[in-house]
């Protein structure tokens, strides 16, 4: 039998950790952060109670549509933090009556029209990693019909001179990864989500992947989209750049399946780095490393890792000891020696106070990656010992960034001390940009009950929204950041992508509670 | 009295030559050319016979409304080879009847407002330098109201940490670098308008700038949009990066003026640049240099200057001897010396037989700045001399390059041939991507009457489209390019874009023949 993902957490079944090494990592956590309970175990599939599915597939999509509470279980939420406590739990109130497993285009197209037909909302399903209910169906008075794109996995056409592949949406990181290595290529992108993620899911939520600047998200290494709408097939030509009125791409880019089934895409890809250099630079105050990380941004140097880590959250994941904000720094490249580019990096650090060791720290980024790929994993460790671990991140331009980010970081800890007595509330930069840094929060406390995550993510999305921020940088709106989200989009603008997806999506089928009404 | 701008061709009337320095221009062209005739004088625009204004301004707009023979043959056209010629001979079928120069925003919504009660159409005018009809009333059953920005000119605001600046979208490039200068900053975007476009122009039309890559388009200086639509203003946040939701900063980009009237941005600028290094690069053919700059456009180099010019243009413009294709490289910084970028891109070349000079071509880089921007001025001696200079640009990717430059040439030559009976077509890249180049092809030939140009420019729009092109990298689409246009983009972004702009312009007042109908 085929490997299972977890219907609760993250990963797979044979992947979730022993009672007794979870006792261990609770034990060893609960020293740390001084609070957190003994581990519980999740509540079994057979003990959940689903409701009837009020929808059956018809016989020509009978091998690909699922009823059963596994399926139906699987792909009722993404992987917040909401979301597993919630699956942990066996609270599943609206899950999808029928999952369609397409294999090919035609069957998604199939499985799309039968859904409309029968006045049902389509959900289109990647990874289902989002982390903002944007694979959740919350309006549940129409049947709902998910579709999963994880069989459509595979490379098509790669073009070695363009540097570029044609890729199916449902592949996810590891598989079209393996696939390029195939030819010694790579995309790059790699989300927290990566190994569970999909290109389609990526460019539907504009991720964020491995590029700390220039190629921040998924949205700069797209050539070309490829997409069924209601109202028939959006394709747009393969191009390395064009001027040609409003970009097509852009539209779908961040449309969130609101528009239209993304199904395949034309990426940029690159031969894998030959030439590395990395470095962790330690600062005495964050806002030493935020000068040193902003002289950097306006450089021109480009690194492709520039991830500055506060104190406590470098502490907690091994970046450093505690007592400094560290900034992980690399550079990369397939043609040449980046040790210039590292030298003149070093002395921009330097001038603002950053020092380094000479030897031992190649690995940082390596390192770093590695505990950042793990990190869902611990989250279904938190959720089982009753812990809240949440992030949310933003942007903000730099010159508002300090007053920025005492602001968000006080009325998070003020709402966390309010609401769970105990916790952290810590930062790093994610992305920087000649203008401004990407910042991300990671919130650590005592849990009782979801509410008390509701009043502290709300707490924070006020905080981001007050003082200018967006309400995401790279996690995408969904249904989670609604309120939010259209507090900060211009009004014409919703009006203008309202009536956009009415003429593309006239039954409000696909995926309806994401961006607009 | 101010200097007056020419109603019939490019710059200031006291910039016009005499006929006597016409004419040893013309010799010295003609010998060069092996065409083209004695020049004649344009028609005055006291012989110009105007249709009388169909629509007068209220009261309250009567110091910004201007219906005088001058103001309305001036905002007539945009700056094609089309226009010119006809402007030229006095032909001006369709001006605007009422032509608005607002001081502020709220005249702007004033004259906006008004025009739409009169169920007048509305085009909104920043340099008039459009090349693609972008501003030009084709449809001329309802009166025409033209909206001229360029009384709002100023730097609002001037951030010095996030190297950012606010700015109105009348402003010219000349007009806002002379602000910029102040603070020591610039915004380096230098299409070949600089001179006369505006800030709102090349936001409507995704102009190409200064940089031959990663920051190719004005769409990657733009922080921040306001724009006025009748359905209210758009207004996004200053955001460095961001994630939520499909970008409404890129559904104006490229807008044309049908879905609002951009007002202001903050865009990204940077201090001016204190290293630079140039080199001029000869190839034997076209061929080596492109696998040249191939290489250097997949290396992370990121090169700020990377123009390869074809020998043939070379020897024309004066970059070369007519019988080696020219790269011009250059990088710049306000950081770091740049002599290791240009040691490994000059590595790169040299593997693909490209040499060069060790001294005398670090002017190389201003030279052809300096010959380009002057082009324009250069078109209107040829539209004197009845020589046909047309110029279409395109993007396509590295693999279908060769094979898509053989047909796009080809049917150009056979056009010109056919159509002229003599002339050249010539290719450069303005601006490469990692996946491929964005080629620029020059027309020169001998002209008797128009007809000649339409035939030629549905040649070489027909070749593009046919071989996998956009019929524009940075010329935008307006009423010249719209066949190939809607050939190009998808049909249902297009339903999408359609029922975008319904829902913002109910009347269709805004610039009506651009982009959708």
């Amino acid at each position: 039998m085929a490997r299972r993902l977890k219907h609760w957490g993250w990963g797979y079944e044979d992947e979730q950790p022993s009672h007794e090494d979870l006792r261990a990592s609770a034990d060893f956590i609960r020293a740390r952060l001084g609070f957190g309970g003994e581990p519980r175990a999740h509540v079994p599939l057979s003990e959940v109670v689903l409701p009837e599915p009020r929808l059956s597939a018809p016989r020509e999509l009978e091998e690909i549509a699922f009823t059963d509470s596994y399926e139906r279980a699987l792909h009722s939420y993404g992987r917040s933090y909401r979301d597993i406590f919630r699956a942990f739990r066996g609270q599943f109130d609206h899950p999808p009556d029928v999952v369609l497993r397409p294999r090919s285009e035609a069957e998604v197209d199939a499985g799309m029209q039968w859904a409309i037909g029968e006045g049902a909302i389509v959900i289109p399903f990647g990874g289902g990693t989002s982390v903002v209910g944007g694979v959740e169906a919350r309006a549940y008075e129409r049947p709902v019909v998910t579709i999963d794109l994880k069989a459509l996995d595979r490379v098509l056409e790669f073009d070695p001179v363009s540097h570029c592949a044609r890729i199916q949406a449902g592949a996810t990181g590891p598989r079209l990864e393996e696939q390029l290595a195939e030819h010694g290529f790579t995309l790059r992108h790699f989300p927290q989500s990566f190994e569970f993620s999909t290109l389609g899911g990526w460019i539907a939520t504009r991720a964020g992947g491995h590029f700390a600047t220039v190629y921040t998200h998924i949205d700069d290494l797209v050539e070309s989209v490829r997409a069924l709408t209601p109202a028939g097939v959006w394709q747009s030509r393969r191009l390395p750049g064009s001027g040609a009125g409003v970009s097509p791409d852009r539209m779908l880019l961040g449309s969130e399946g609101a528009l239209g089934i993304i199904t395949e895409a034309w990426v940029r890809v690159r031969p894998r780095p030959t030439h590395r250099a990395s470095s962790a630079v330690r600062f005495r105050t964050f806002g030493e490393g935020t000068a040193a990380v902003r002289a950097l941004s306006q450089s021109g140097l480009y690194p492709a890792n520039c991830r500055l880590i506060d104190a406590e959250e470098a502490g907690f994941t091994g970046a450093g000891d505690g007592s400094h904000s560290v900034l992980v720094l690399g550079f990369e490249s397939a043609t040449q020696s980046v040790d210039t580019w590292m030298k003149h990096a070093l002395d921009l650090c330097s001038d603002h106070g950053g020092a380094w060791e000479r030897r031992g720290s190649r690995d940082s980024a390596g390192n770093w990656r590695e505990a950042f790929l793990r990190a869902p994993y611990l989250r279904d460790t938190f959720v089982a010992m009753s812990v809240l671990s949440e992030t949310f991140e933003t942007a903000i331009t730099w010159d508002r960034f300090e007053a920025f980010n005492d602001h968000v970081l006080g009325a998070a800890r003020a709402a966390v001390a309010e609401v769970c007595g105990a916790g952290s509330v810590t930062c790093r930069f994610t992305h920087v940009y000649p203008d401004g840094p990407a910042p991300y929060y990671t919130i650590l406390a005592p849990l009782r009950e979801l509410e008390q995550w509701d009043a502290i993510k709300r707490a924070a999305s006020d905080a981001v929204m007050e003082a200018g921020g967006t309400i995401t940088h790279h996690h995408a709106v969904g249904r989670e950041h609604r309120p939010w989200y259209d507090r900060q989009r211009p009004d014409p603008f919703a009006a203008a992508l309202r009536a956009a997806k009415g003429a593309l999506d006239p039954t409000g089928a696909l995926n309806p509670g994401v961006l607009i009404d």
